[in-house]
Formats: C-alpha cells, structure tokens, sequence
C-alpha cells in the first residue's frame, strides 16, 4: 500500500503509472481519492481547453493537431475524451478515439477516455477531477473533448480556461436554430471543413447569431479551418493564445476552484438526501414502497425530507 | 389569491390559465409549487412520449405529425419542448417550434417550450414537473422533445415511458462512432428522410449497432419514415402503440414515481449543501474566499461538510 502522500508525490513527478492509477480512483468515486485530490488541487499548473460540437464536427481530428501543437514545444497534453458512456451498460465507447493512434506511442501525450462508473459526480465531476491530477501531474494543456450538444457542453465551458466551439456546415437547418443557444459556450467559434459547400451561409449565420448576444458579453472570435488539412490552424492557434493572454493564472485558478467547489457541493448533497431518506423512511427501499402504494407521492416525501434537515439544522444550532 | 386545492381542482378540470400559471411556477421553482404538485401527482392520466436525437434528424417535424395523428383520435396533447436554454443570458430560444404553427390555433393542443430559470432540478426537474402538471390536467399523450445529443437525452429517455430516438442519413461518420451508446436510449429507432441517400447504410449500421447490445436488453425496433412527406408514419404509430400495450398503465405509474423521486432527492441535497455551507462556513462567501486564498481546497471543504453531516446525523439519533 502506498500512502496518500506518496501518491500525490508520485502524481506530481509525473509518474504515468500513479497518474493511471488515480484517473481510476477518480473515475470510480473511491473515497481516498478526495484526499489525494485535496493534495494535488493546489499544485496544479496547466491550463484546460474544450472542445465541444455537434457530432460530425471534425472535433477529433482537431484534438489531433491541438496535441501536434502543443508537442512541437515539448508540453505534455494530456486528453480526457468524455464520450456519453451508455447509461444502461455502463460501456464508455471508444469510437473515434482511434483517430489519435498518430500520437499513441508518445509517452508525453496521455489520452484518457473517461466514464463516470462510481463518481457521485457523474461525468462531469469525473472528468473536473481528472483534469485536476492531469494539471498537478504537469500536463499542460488538459484537453476535453466532449460528443454532443446537450447538458454535457454548458458543463464542459464551466470547467475548461479556454472553449472551442466546433461547427461544419451541412447538418442542416434545424442546427441553425439550435447554435443560437449553444454559440455562447464557444470562447471561440471553429468554423470546420472551410472547404466544404455551405461554408460562407455557416459562418453569415454564425455571426448574424452572434449580433444578438447581449452586448454586455464579450463575443467569440470565429475562425475558419480545415482540420484535415491544416489550413487555418495557425490564425486558430494564435486566436487560443490572445485570449489566453487576456486571462490571467490567477483568474483561471480562481474559477476552477470555484467550479469544483459547486460540483463538490452538489456530490455532498447526494450524499444527504439518501442519510435524510434512512432516518426519516428507514431507507430508499420503505420510501419507494410507500411511494409505489400511493400513500405518498415523491413531492410528499421530499417536503418530508426538507423539513427534517431543518429541524437537523435547528437543534444544532442549540 | 386562489388556495391550493383550487388551483388544483382547475388544473384538473383542464383549464388553460390555471395549467399556464401552474407550469409558470413549476419552471421557476416556486416553493408552493411543491403542494400543487403533490396533489396533481396521483391524478396524472396521460403517457409520455419522448422524441429525441441530434440536431438536424427533423425532430419537430415528427412531432408535428404526431400532434395530428392524437388530435384525430380527439386526444388532448401537450408538447414540452426541451431547448438548452442559454446558461449566460437565462434565454429560452423558440427556434424551430414555429413549425408546430399549425397547430397553434388548436384549443386541445398545448405547446410550452421550457427553461428552468429557477427550479433547483435544472432542466430535467422542470421538464419532470411540467409533465405531470399536463398529465394531471388530462393530456395524453405528453410530448417531450428535446434538441441535441448529450445528457438530457438520457435524462428524457428516464422521464418518458417510450422514447423515440430519431437518426437521419449524412451526418458524418463521426456520428456513427457515437450513435452506438445513444442507440440503447430509444425503445424505438426511427430513421427520419427515408428518401435520403444513406438510409440503407444506415439502417445496416444501426442494425449492426444493436447486435452489439446484451442480449439481456429489449432491442428497439427500427422504422423508417419520412416525416416530411408522411411515408412510413403508420408502421411508427403501430409500432407506438405495440409497445404501449406491453407496459401497464401500474409499470409507468411506478417507473414514473421512481423517477420523480430520484430528482426530488436530488432537489433536496441541493439545498442542504448550502445550509451545511451556512454552518460550517458562515455562508458559501466565506468559503470561497477561503478556497480562493488557498487556505483550503474544495476537496477539503467537501470533506469537512461531509464529516459535519456525519455528526449532525449521530446526534439526532440519540
């Protein structure tokens, strides 16, 4: 058995196989690991960037060359690819992960497919805590990339310094109605496959979109590439870097805390209900019962429950 | 000032301003919000129906179609419609739900496209709420379509007793890599723009997908339509209803009760952390501060409201 020192040591050195060893714990909620978390949050050194679009959007692709970039100035990357693990099997797919075999046999990039099997926190507190041992272990950039266009995203713009939103054109104009929304995750707005048809009506859309965010919200740059073939990646690398500049270490460390602090608190709560639910109902399994009998409904119960972690509240206070 | 049961006694008797107020106040999370609900629970009479699947697959057009398809039969339908509302401006778009315009002037059709602007169950508790409100006041069947490919799909697929997930040809391979964990979400698949290139391959593959599912699990039936031009809609309303009839009006009640209280449980975590914040840390600004100048990390306050939650639970049982 090694110790929680050891491991936050051995983390921070960068040693791949205490680093693996920890995702694991992370990813399944063990409850040692908020020690070893506690130990590695203040060490942290990199910086995060998401990438996050609608499927089709070549964001695979541009991870790949992210990671060419950043390795050509020798950073260690470090990749968590948050695929929507099947909630009925459990099974994180790896699907597209495939794509960056070009960088497998290179010990300074670390990708990291991520599920959410034990986690109180689901995917998104897996993932926020794995970006932190990523961070502390010395990996700079931590990239998360998510599939999808839902919940998922909003979460990953809360826990990344820096996001790129990817958008291709042809998917249709029932994603046109639906980017309004999701555009003002993007810190930046990657406009892929510039050479595809549809390209010039994507990007008068994007930024028509654009014109109606609230003036009092800084606007997202927009840049058009073609992943495949790396045209355009260095105005995307430049635009990445201005506003990393903008935001200081400071301001990214303080969100960050910030953002695991509500994840945190959301775990902690989880936590309660189910305590509140064994002394108030003997159990989930008598208030499910109850429930299933229709002697109470499920807003009964949770009346119930708040009112007695205020009375909890009220006799600790004598 | 109406009292509870009055406004209870009017929803269920179908009013329109009474349901209009009703879900006003679910989507804000008003707390009396929680005793209407609690008297509606038991009165709910509908089913729901979940559309779901990337942007793009022509969503809304089927639930056009399935708007008519009820309404002939001189059901009642209420449609919730699921935007990921914007997380910065609090702003639900409308988007594409102008295109259910033609049902807009139709007294038994109620479409309400939802935020959560308050509800301490985000998006899904609102939705959750929103549905039974409807149920309650006689809608059958109660449509939830939600946009987008992440999260919210799983948590749709939970709220509804049958869930349509709808694919489309040509949306890039990179969909195909993810469609094989979403897939298990629908209890129907349905491929949408039949006379699109593509729609063999993709049959072939969604078909291929589901061999790949324990073969303890329910495979989905795949149908194909044109929503556009209403070919194959009546194999899809049989398939609807097969299924229908093969989970009792007891199987949802108590899967639906389950799910309601799982996200009231939820709810109710939500607010203790904050008050064991009050508590141990004087309010969640003190801890901040605390977290920001270093002196703790979020790990730590997470453990120490753990510990105090421990404590506060021993002392009640003595």
């Amino acid at each position: 058995m090694t110790s929680t020192a050891g491991i936050i040591r051995s983390v921070c050195e960068g040693s791949i196989r205490a680093i693996a060893r920890t995702l694991t714990r992370v990813e399944n909620g063990s409850p040692d690991s908020v020690d070893i978390l506690d130990g590695l949050f203040g060490k942290q050194q990199g910086f995060t960037l998401g990438v996050t679009g609608p499927p089709g959007a070549g964001k695979s692709t541009l991870v790949n060359r992210m990671i060419t970039r950043y390795r050509s100035t020798d950073n260690s990357v470090g990749v968590i690819a948050v695929d929507p693990s099947s909630p009925y099997t459990g099974g994180a797919l790896l699907g597209d992960r495939i794509r960056m075999q070009s960088h497998a046999t290179d010990p300074k990039v670390f990708i990291r497919s991520m599920g959410s099997r034990g986690h109180l926190g689901g995917l998104s507190g897996a993932t926020r805590d794995a970006s932190c041992v990523f961070s502390a272990a010395g990996y700079s950039p931590v990239i998360i990339e998510t599939v999808g266009v839902g919940q998922a995203e909003v979460e990953v713009a809360d826990l990344a310094d820096i996001t790129l939103l990817v958008l291709v054109p042809g998917l249709g104009d029932d994603v046109q109605s639906m980017k309004a929304g999701i555009m003002e995750i993007g810190d930046i707005i990657v406009l892929n496959k510039a050479d595809r048809n549809g390209i010039d009506q994507l990007e008068s859309y994007v930024k028509a979109s654009l014109e109606l965010m609230p003036s009092t919200m800084e606007r997202p740059e927009v840049v058009r590439i073609s992943a495949a073939n790396g045209e355009g990646l260095d105005e995307l690398w430049e635009a990445i870097d201005r506003l990393l500049l903008k935001i200081t270490r400071e301001e990214r460390k303080n969100r960050s805390a910030i953002q695991t602090l509500n994840g945190i608190l959301e775990e902690t709560g989880r936590n309660f209900s189910e305590k509140l639910l064994d002394v108030e109902y003997n159990g989930r399994d008598a208030a499910e019962r109850l429930i299933l009998s229709g002697k109470a409904s499920p807003y009964a119960v949770g009346k119930k429950l708040l009112a007695a972690a205020e009375r909890m509240f009220q006799h600790d206070e004598c």
